[in-house]
């Protein structure tokens, strides 16, 4: 069905779609292991070429994709057993490590929106010293070394007038972070995914993608800084779901009604598009997520600075 | 396709799935007409008699159901228009017209969840009285008579660990108001209708409709006061729109086919529970339309006293 | 200085406004200790007999006042260590201990005016079980005896024309728990005692009291069933702050002046009236104390629980 | 009294502290005019010398004050007359009348804290047409020339880890802005003007001022394009409440005890630090006063647009 369009942000999905032998493919390597203690199986897809990134339809990079189903459950302690391999995973992907850097979080999205909040709560509980540092320095936290971490919440552009991409990039100038973590809720294709699932990649955020059209592209050749983006996906496209149940019901069916069928589905669906569907207890779900991702990203910036050596 | 369960909070909607031949149902009277003006379509839909209830699926009671296109659009004044339209309906289904009377107003839903925070968003914004002239008699307001209005807005069953109908008996029964107005998230079948229509009902509130299941009865049986419920629908239910995707494509198919596929359906998608469909600019429309029912409830309460005569 | 009201919440303050002598006031019993590693100051105030409470002007009853300086400091668990000591503390309140109990959490305040806040902020993290258990039984949780445990956020009387009193006295009516808690936001008279003292008092909240005129009486005699008050002071009320200023410029004056300059004082400022002062980290400081306050009423609940035994 | 610092962010109230001898200081124009029909007195104070600029403590340049006693009380329509006489002050202190512009509306303070969440507010209700007009040009209003209007909450330093100085700067390079409108809660020395007063100026904004820390300079010097600033005082701060109490009381005695106690007042008092004053009402309010500033805001930059012509 190379001509249908699947709708999904996490590349563990987009490599399903492409199905068993393709993930052979040449310039594409999958690690996976399964950490039983947490119960998080970890998938790396590495895109190492051109041509495999355009198989794809993802761009040249890392993509780490974590399956946490504890994730959704309600825990005192916000899972912090995930946001520890979270902040692991992190970890990896972050350059510079052992190094005092200037990290500037971006949480994209809609407060106002629950499924689209993600990316606003998880700046709320990040432990922020950027300004403390710069005006008593790392000795304000007994520390010889500190990263210097600020965090910003765009908005969107149906409330700002401006593209994302044009906010983030006048503040990357003016306060010159060394790297960039860049926090969203993602549109996932299997609803068995929602808000179980974190994906961290080292290709920052392209245009299109995610829930809302609400930036362009973030990343490191737009801002000229590294871009990590974390997303966990909160939405199942509409139109997405929608052809996967005709999918399944026809699967059974000749090949060529399939193709028949879903082209008539796009016709006849137009109200679908900029529809998306959720779950009831979204507004739970996504505040919990959202401390998980927030704690995991105090844990590595922490860890970093462990690293450092203290005062 | 008797056996498939219509999930819509519409009667507008039930009336449309039992077809054109039953629409001439016994028991069942329509009236419609068109507001040019404000474009308002109103329909009418009484249902006199157990039977015809039973074929609908809906209480014997009047359901007022208004199309107005224009709701959904941004406007300075939150469709003014409407509002007054909507108050006048209200009116009509309001007991004890004429009468100095004491209203209390229930904001149905969950304030975290964008799609079902219209019982909150509306409560916020009306004209409260009841604690002012009870301290200070009609007098504060220079009138002879006034209405007591009092809002509540009794949380979900999640948070409070209560049902709704049980905070609401409580209150009814301390506060003794002579009616009630119910405001409350609805879900459509259609896409088409979503935040477009204002559905009023002197039939008050039914368990298992609406978009969460946070309430049980709130009717004149189970209060003892009269109930009036007010609602737009601002969610599709996933399993509804798979559903009617389906039927749709195959509609030209055999109508035996219809049957199997649908009852395959059901078996195929049983992730779609506690699904629902909504847009991706809801936050901006439920605030509106918010603000279109609050202000045609303080329209409506105000007509009220203007029929008592001022002071 | 006899006829100066002194405007506080805190039992503690009152008992300081009398003077050392007083204190030795037969009726009124003082115990303190201090919890070394947690930094916490506890002091019960054991009011008992009418004479007692009428020179006090509080009633008759149990207050314990924690006084933690670490409270207003930020802590990734929340001061884990203080809602352990607030727990435990709580629990020598609770009436029924051993048993299984539904206890009903009421959050006073208005949760758009930050300093007012604390109560509804502190509800929304609590651990609510009496809609579970009452359909699925204690053995949802693995657990022989469980309590039922609900909450209520009533709202302020400007937006629902009720008093707090008539809501709460409805919701306790239907459904019938066995004791209250209710969480309020407290004035205090002095600025070093904000955000760093919790009073718990077995004396339930009387009218006048706190930041708002947000309710009458919540207490045994008027519900019918023992109410727990659990507060933290949040303000402190203007006219007092700029009384008690003026009596320490002029407490090297003649006694005779102070009684003149103060009630010049009262004529002079009917506009600080319905004023108060607050900090400008408000925001931060009440979400964090709302968190220490809920996390120490779970745990209250949870080592009751562990009383009874598991299953 | 010439070494107490005044703290007030009003030039009105500057002015006046400097006592009525030296209002007729050179330098400094002052203009007074009643509008009957809305109740509102407008002062122009024009600011024109350095010399003067250093008396008044506020930088040379235009400060119009529009005081408006219905501001604080309710009303259906936001007090729309008041929101217009603010759109025509604005008007006239905006450069570039008549022509097309693009205009960054930056909305200060911290949304979370009732008394600063004025500038949050009143940006979540303007009519934003930058992304429109760049898509589709000014057709997409049926209009030949339209302004281009966006927005910007930069939040506060505390969450952020950055100055809003930084932020605004950064977004103005990026984007590229003709003028800024930058809307503020402010501190006033007195309690009847809180929520009462609107500030208009085109000196931007002066480091140090307002409710909280949370900027440096936005002004034309640093940003490098005209900036008009908006404000409304919300607070009172608490240490100059209590000096004016002291000084009222004071004024009768003797000119040197005066002096005596306040500088003993200053030293009895840092505990007031940090601290300030606020009503009990200050939810509702604000968010009345926020939309009758986001209105004139609306207005002003409509009425521009119909000086340059329709379509």
């Amino acid at each position: 069905m190379a001509n249908f369009q699947v709708r999904t942000d996490l590349a563990l999905e987009a490599r399903e779609s492409i199905g068993e032998a393709e993930s052979a493919l040449h310039g594409v390597r999958v690690e996976e292991y399964y950490k039983e203690e947490q119960d998080v199986r970890v998938t790396k897809v590495m895109i190492d070429t051109k041509n495999a990134a355009k198989a794809m339809g993802k761009p040249v990079g890392i993509y780490v994709t974590m399956e946490a189903p504890a994730m959704v459950e309600p825990d005192e302690a916000y899972h912090r057993e995930i946001s520890e391999c979270f902040a692991s995973e992190l970890l990896e992907l972050l350059p510079g490590k052992g190094e005092e850097q200037s990290v500037l979080i971006v949480g994209l999205g809609n407060r106002e929106v629950t499924a689209d909040s993600l990316g606003p709560q998880a700046v709320d509980n990040l432990f922020i010293t950027r300004h403390i540092v710069r005006e008593y320095g790392a000795a304000a936290y007994n520390r010889e070394k500190i990263n210097l971490i600020s965090a910003l919440e765009p908005g969107v552009m149906a409330k700002t007038g401006m593209e994302t991409a044009e906010i983030v990039k006048g503040v990357v100038r003016e306060t010159e972070p060394d790297v960039l973590i860049v926090i969203d809720a993602l549109a996932a294709r299997s609803i068995r995914r929602l808000n179980r699932t974190i994906q961290i990649t080292n290709t920052g955020i392209q245009p299109g993608s995610g829930v809302g059209n609400h930036r362009n592209a973030l990343t490191q050749e737009s801002l000229g800084v590294p871009v990590i983006a974390v997303g966990i996906p909160t939405v199942v496209d509409a139109a997405t779901i929608v052809s996967d149940a005709l999918e399944k019901l026809l699967e059974e069916e000749k090949e060529a009604d399939v193709v028949k069928y879903v082209s008539r589905q796009q016709k006849n669906f137009p109200e679908l598009n900029n529809m998306y569907m959720t779950g009831k207890d979204i507004d739970a779900v996504v505040k919990r997520v959202s401390y998980t991702v927030s704690e995991g990203i105090n844990l590595a910036l922490q860890m970093c600075m462990d690293e450092m050596g203290t005062a």
